[in-house]
């Protein structure tokens, strides 16, 4: 059944015809071919080329995603799945063309269970909609990376964001998934109890694989009682330096912040700008604090000693709603803030990661580095995680602005990996990053290896994303 | 190079000769072949029948352990790890005879990091070892399954016991691992970043793995700080059911409980007789609360207030130190109590986790199958996480015993994967549990056996362990 593949961007007439027979049997109009659907599902939200891919299936199940599989797999033709196009690091660019499965219409909640605070989805579901569907319950789903960003797209990126440093990443908050391996089998990765020493993590080897070891369907999640208190407040400091070790000595002291993210000071200036806010531009700590009204009370007195401690500037805390919501919708805003500083420009968007003792050595090199930039440079972080991101505002036609970004990328990652830190704490390898596994990894890339021949064989799922060839 | 292999357990003699020179020459007197020390290693803590080793090869170093397996590797032979040998489903047994490899001298603190609240230790390290030489920095390490197991071992069977509903099980705790794999590599899980999407989650799928993929050798694990103020709190209920029921809405209240341990009325018998104590001798809960005077003070009033409202027959807390070490010194000598309780007798021990929700219908059906044994059966429980045991206290020479123990292990266990819950939340798989894999996993097996054969082509680490034969 091997068919010559002759690369023909414009019409998808790169996949078998038989195949493309089948898929429209099965899809009818939730099949695309049309060049600009294709392009508008090759691209994530960064700087990366779009790389569209053959054909387009919207999937609306876990057995339609299976019967895609089967058929892709007969015909070895790469599959790339796609959720909200959210993903920055190459993720979706159909680098050897293929199948790309949408799964964004794949919407329902399956399952809301209160009683045992989890709830099972579809991997379409967004964190956004999911919370407004659960608002009655009187319980949230934490994790926020903040984007539109569906949550099977959000396990597959081991994504995390915001609230991470409370409440964890989705490693920690996905509990069992169903997933459609290579050949279009549908297993399930664990029960649902809290905890089980029965066989192989397969949970948590699925999450963060990039849709490189099979394709995300379902999730169950843990839910939280939404807090009976949440305050926030916004402390501003004369410099990133001392900002952050503040926050390195709230982590070690043990104090449960919800969020805690930093904005340097011309990130802060473009944020005031694209959102008409008038927040102090300067280096500023943004805190988000959960629980009782005593414990609430209480981790706001001690941040702010703490703060205080470090040359807090001010300590402004507000429990209002409305104050809250401006201020995250400011931190939310913040890629598009960066991005809207320069006409025509993309944003480079990277982040790392690094343990906590480290992280204030880590940003004052960085901005050391990046001080004679040609262009503008963001820089915030979700900080209580040691984590945090670069937006390089580029002009990505420019090659020089690019090799410029990529100098300044490749020695933000060296640096963060020489710390004993990784180069990425939350965006994923994509095909961005793969030249930095074997730094970061060693030896241990071979194990990831073989894992990932074992289970796709073929190398259909999600060609040239996370490792680098074998 | 392959070797007939002639059973002889006698005499340790099954291992190639060429191979016993190489691992003389490498280990010099920490290469034994005596059996009673082979027997030694052959065994946990459970009933299973002792399989003794060909050898037991004490390691002390990464190295060494590399060098071993280069050895096992180059002449087919099987390789089982052993730590503490506390396991308690069979896992150091050598059904396959081959080396043992002890890694309970591999004892040293490596780095002790307050700073970054992590820590890393060679395998052989207990917890025990680990918090008394933390007690200077103020900080601890609360993973505790109760027995004196060592920190590789504890990952290994991805551990957890009375603290993990507040600290979470070995899979939240490993930070990152030194791991050798069949065939002598040694590799890093990962660096220490609190969070990472650098590729696939090789840190949990270690974790959890029991020496069928690699031996572990080193690990960084997570530290807190100790809490300000711990209390603790004695409830005892007319009948189990009320007690869990209790626990289940302290949980959907999201109580940040740190303990909370349920023991039967027989159990409770057996510990008050074995250890001088007069706990009163009805079912009863032993919670403890950790954090500021503010808030434990707030977790105690909430949790009195919620098992008075589900029938609490008393709330006795204490916050001094000796009354709360009586309290856990009683909880951990539960295993050798319920022993104690027959002479020449063994204790079955099992365990399953299930989905909250469903924990007083899974106990009540359980108390209701097991009320007319014809041995005693204890039943404790990490509650909190839904997760609880039997102690089957039989004459494992009897083999009415052991047929009729199997069958209230079998119903316990189709009873909790009937409720999306898990054959195992602790123990591990070992060789006991093997047959209840594909039950609880149906097609997934089939993954972890891909996984298995890709990173174990010659099957020779701890085989007959985990998985089903492919």
């Amino acid at each position: 059944m091997a068919t010559q593949r002759i690369p023909d961007v414009e019409s998808g007439r790169r996949l078998p015809d038989a195949m493309l027979a089948d898929l429209r049997h099965l899809l009818g109009a939730r099949l695309a071919l049309g060049l600009a659907e294709r392009e508008q599902h090759g691209r994530g939200e960064s700087y990366h080329a779009t790389q569209a891919p053959d054909a387009v299936c919207y999937a609306e199940s876990t057995e339609e995603v299976s019967a895609i599989l089967r058929l892709c797999s007969a015909h070895g033709v790469p599959v790339v799945p796609f959720g909200a196009g959210t993903s920055l690091e190459g993720h979706v660019s159909a680098v050897r063309g293929g199948v790309c499965i949408d799964l964004s219409r794949m919407t329902r909640i399956i399952a809301v269970r209160a009683e045992d605070l989890d709830v099972t989805v579809q991997a379409g579901v967004t964190r956004i909609q999911l919370n407004e569907e659960l608002r009655a319950t009187g319980l949230f789903f934490p994790i926020d990376p903040g984007g539109e960003s569906t949550l099977g797209g959000m396990a597959a990126t081991r994504a995390s964001g915001t609230n991470a440093v409370r409440y964890g990443t989705m490693r920690e908050n996905v509990l069992s998934m169903t997933v459609v391996t290579a050949d279009g089998e549908i297993i399930r990765t664990s029960g649902r109890a809290r905890k089980s020493s029965a066989g192989y993590d397969l949970t948590r080897l699925f999450v963060g694989s990039e849709g490189t070891l099979g394709i995300i369907t379902e999730l169950t999640v843990r839910l939280y009682g939404i807090p009976e208190t949440i305050s926030a407040a916004v402390v501003p400091f004369e410099t990133v330096e001392a900002a952050v070790a503040s926050v390195v000595s709230i982590i070690q002291y043990g104090i449960p912040v919800a969020r805690v993210e930093l904005m340097d000071t011309r990130t802060v200036q473009a944020t005031n700008r694209y959102c008409g806010l008038s927040y102090r531009e300067t280096p500023t700590l943004f805190f988000e604090f959960h629980g009782s009204p005593g414990t609430v009370a209480e981790q706001i007195a001690m941040t702010k000693e703490l703060t205080a401690d470090h040359g807090a500037l001010d300590f402004e805390s507000a429990s209002d709603p409305d104050t809250r919501a401006t201020l995250w919708r400011a931190r939310h805003a913040v890629h598009y803030a960066v991005q809207a500083m320069r006409p025509n420009a993309k944003v480079w968007s990277t982040d790392v990661c690094v343990p906590i003792s480290s992280l204030t050595r880590c940003i004052a090199e960085t901005q050391a580095d990046i001080a004679s930039a040609s262009f503008f440079i963001s820089i915030v972080g979700h900080v209580g995680d040691g984590n945090f991101h670069l937006g390089l505002v580029i002009d990505p036609s420019d090659p020089a602005e690019l090799e410029e970004a990529d100098g300044i990328n490749d020695r933000l990652i060296r640096r963060a990996i020489g710390m004993d830190g990784t180069c990425t704490g939350e965006h994923g390898i994509g095909s961005g990053k793969i030249k930095f596994m074997e730094l970061e990894h060693g030896r241990a890339v071979r194990v990831m290896q073989a894992v990932k021949a074992a289970l796709d064989p073929a190398n259909i799922l999600n060609p040239g994303k996370v490792l680098p060839a074998a």
